[in-house]
């Protein structure tokens, strides 16, 4: 299997969700039994080696990539949460929207510190969710030097910003032009 | 391992979301490498003579058991998502809420007719969400006959609707006198 048939399977939705955007929609891969278990396959088989503890995965494209996967790899499951949906205390981290800003929550229990910490999304673009995902992590000790996507846009220099921060990123393929 | 097991390490939270609620938090699950794998495994071995194409997660916590369910069962997966957050032709089914309503949103062409769909959720209360879930998948002719669950509040009523449906619900654990 390859990037090229990971990508046959991702709906492109133009002008969504604003004019002049191709909005790279995986939901048509998640419906299809062979795709989505191959994806979840080429990501364990990425990391059998590494000893993660636990994958975090964000709101909530990432959660249904990254709880597959860490069933796969024997990790446990941190989700990164929008505002106000964890119930027990958390740390929280703002990040810049195109206008505006948002927020992420991780529960302050959810890292033990020096446990080793796989990030994982769907898709990185600019790479704001990724950057406030790894600032909660670290403020909690959590070791992070890897992320994982399924689609990468290379154009909007994501992989780079993590690259500053130390992280190897891994995408399934990627989409350029974006 | 028993249901037992599985209550143990779901952390109660009390009074939230507001006073006098025992909310039944199954983040201390997720993050837990060998509970998570488990529950998993219980629910896979479950329905392992079934032959669902999709299983259907409704958001976002449905996402975090029914995504590994699906790769576990070799189906696809569905997400079931709160108002205008999928990017193509969706149905849309409100439901009522304590106060007021809420919607849900599923892709015109995420069932095809005919088709074997497992709901997932990780709690069912008074069953709202999981009839509005229903309605959706059956509108697109989708057969929808089990509906599983990590936890189920029995005094809530919501398996007593969803047998009237039709549904025979499978729950990993039970919290009574919520």
């Amino acid at each position: 299997m390859t990037a090229d048939y990971i990508k046959s399977v991702i709906t492109t939705v133009a002008d969504y969700p604003k004019p002049g955007i191709q909005f790279r929609d995986v939901t048509s891969l998640m419906q299809d039994s062979k795709a989505f278990g191959t994806c979840i396959d080429m990501l364990a088989e990425h990391y059998r080696h590494h000893q993660f503890d636990k994958i975090a995965g964000t709101e909530a494209r990432g959660f249904i990539f990254g709880a597959p996967l860490a069933k796969a790899l024997g990790c446990g499951f941190i989700p990164i949460r929008k505002f106000n949906k964890l119930p027990r205390p958390v740390l929280r981290q703002s990040y810049q929207l195109e206008y505006g800003e948002d927020v992420l929550e991780i529960h302050k229990d959810a890292v033990h510190s020096g446990e080793k910490i796989l990030l994982l999304d769907d898709l990185l673009a600019t790479g704001g969710t990724m950057l406030a995902t790894i600032a909660l992590v670290r403020q909690l000790g959590g070791l992070v030097e890897h992320a994982a996507f399924v689609v990468n846009l290379p154009d909007l220099g994501g992989a780079d910003k993590l690259t500053e921060q130390g992280i190897t990123c891994h995408a399934l393929c990627e989409f350029e032009g974006d």
